[in-house]
């Protein structure tokens, strides 16, 4: 059998590489043998899996630096029937890469916006004059190179082999500690990759919208989890979009959705939001240094 | 006395429309003549005000549709000695500018990310094939237009009369209900604008950091608010940059920071957090629909 993934493409970017690192993964453990599929959007991927066209998608959650992938939340709030089957934690290293003989020679980089923020101080000191020009993925940046050689693109070492083009610069992120943590998705319930999900969850993701602006009401929610000794490990708000001021929640907690003092937090969280989600419970796997 | 105002360029952004509203205001209730100063980035629009280059800048904090404007979090946190005067909340209606003779011949259409995301509904329905192309701002796609007639940008009504563009569609925003609020931004205890910081302020925000990932921490700081009936009406999470799963915290809340119940809520929040920083207390004005 033979499952396809999703992920933001064109190939060379760090969601693909994530999602290679789980093909391997899934062959070992699992046997099931998987195809990549790239998208040019986060949400299309997402799409993807919603309408059956891949049984997975992999995509970026959020990155050390430049905080949560805010087309992820979003277009997992809006599709109905996802579910977080795995967490993949990848370190990113971004290189220089360009036909340039010099970074003296460099008037323009290209990249993913997060890259290029991720590599703002480093951009400043050895760049300062440069134009830097947003794109849609970091490998998108290096089909902008075309073999200029005032041009440069911020992508990984693996995408500039891919497309052959030389490194000027690497380990060029600012912080060192860079990593971005994906999930892996499925549709609820799915059959083929069942063999994936184990035993015991680490991680529960929730999402909640609050019936009206009520004071206090984060508050309360939060102490559903306190009260029982569930450790919050992140919270993120995402406007609804209806109005200025009007938020949903992102919750990830350290725990099995399926423990019974979950579930007795569910009951109560019910009573308070005005829709919750179960996002998946799943546990987090760590992606080693690759280049 | 004239006064300078940093604003994210150039001249024809949302950024550059909220500081033209400010200035008028600041005109009219205070006889202050201020003059824009357009920066490539709203990091190097808070940097003008924190070198003393400018005196104000009026920067993007989060849009109704796409949530928080990152940069603009993360720049407040790291300069230390700037502080909000006044919030201004502005309605958001996006055109699709260009010199195409109908919408049928466009392949390319270039906007800052956040305008591409607002409109994503309406480019899906009305213009599926396009490439969608990311700019560092709305007035720098209509730059990249150059009378070409199978390119558009998505910018205000305003940006394109200023550099005499043709409209092909208005408001494609997906979400009428579109508003961005802005922060204007001196240095802490700047005297040119003392006069338009009011007596008493309907909000304060404040941003912290804790001590380590204890559990329930968060928790315990919103209890602070809430034993003293302070709502808090917006909490945003940011991370450290140190590593994944740390995080930075804003919280906005509906009251002044010279209260005695704020300053007793304060006084107890120092203990519980590692770094605590009052970013201001300030008024918010509307700004009414502008074209």
């Amino acid at each position: 059998m033979t499952i396809s993934i999703a992920h933001l493409g064109p190939p060379g970017t760090y969601a693909e590489q994530a999602a290679v690192f789980y093909v391997n993964w899934l062959a070992e453990n699992t046997g099931i043998a998987a195809t990549l599929c790239p998208y040019p959007s986060i949400a299309q991927s997402l799409q993807a899996v919603a309408a059956g066209h891949t049984q997975l998608a992999v995509v970026p959650v959020e990155n050390s630096i430049e905080g949560s992938v805010t087309m992820t939340m979003d277009t997992l709030w809006q599709l109905e029937n996802l579910q977080i089957q795995l967490a993949l934690v990848m370190p990113i290293a971004h290189a220089l890469i360009s036909c340039a003989t010099g970074v003296d020679n460099i008037k323009t980089v290209y990249s993913h916006p997060q890259a290029l923020a991720q590599c703002q101080g480093w951009l400043e000191q050895f760049l300062p004059n440069v134009q830097l020009i947003p794109a849609n993925s970091t490998t998108e940046a290096l089909q902008r190179l075309e073999q200029e050689l005032t041009t440069a693109a911020i992508a990984s070492t693996r995408a500039a082999q891919l497309y052959n083009l030389p490194i000027l610069a690497s380990n060029i992120n600012d912080y060192p500690e860079n990593c971005t943590r994906f999930w892996v998705v499925s549709k609820v319930g799915a059959e083929a990759i069942k063999q994936t999900s184990s035993v015991h969850a680490t991680h529960t993701s929730l999402a909640f919208s609050l019936p009206a602006n009520v004071p206090g009401a984060l508050v309360k929610l939060l102490q559903v989890f306190a009260q029982r000794e569930i450790n919050l490990s992140r919270i993120e708000s995402r406007p609804t979009k209806r109005s200025l001021g009007e938020y949903l929640f992102f919750i990830d907690i350290e725990a099995d959705a399926r423990e019974a003092r979950v579930q007795s937090a569910l009951a109560e969280l019910n009573i308070y939001t005005e829709v919750l989600k179960i996002l998946g419970a799943y546990n987090v796997l760590s992606i080693g240094a690759m280049q």
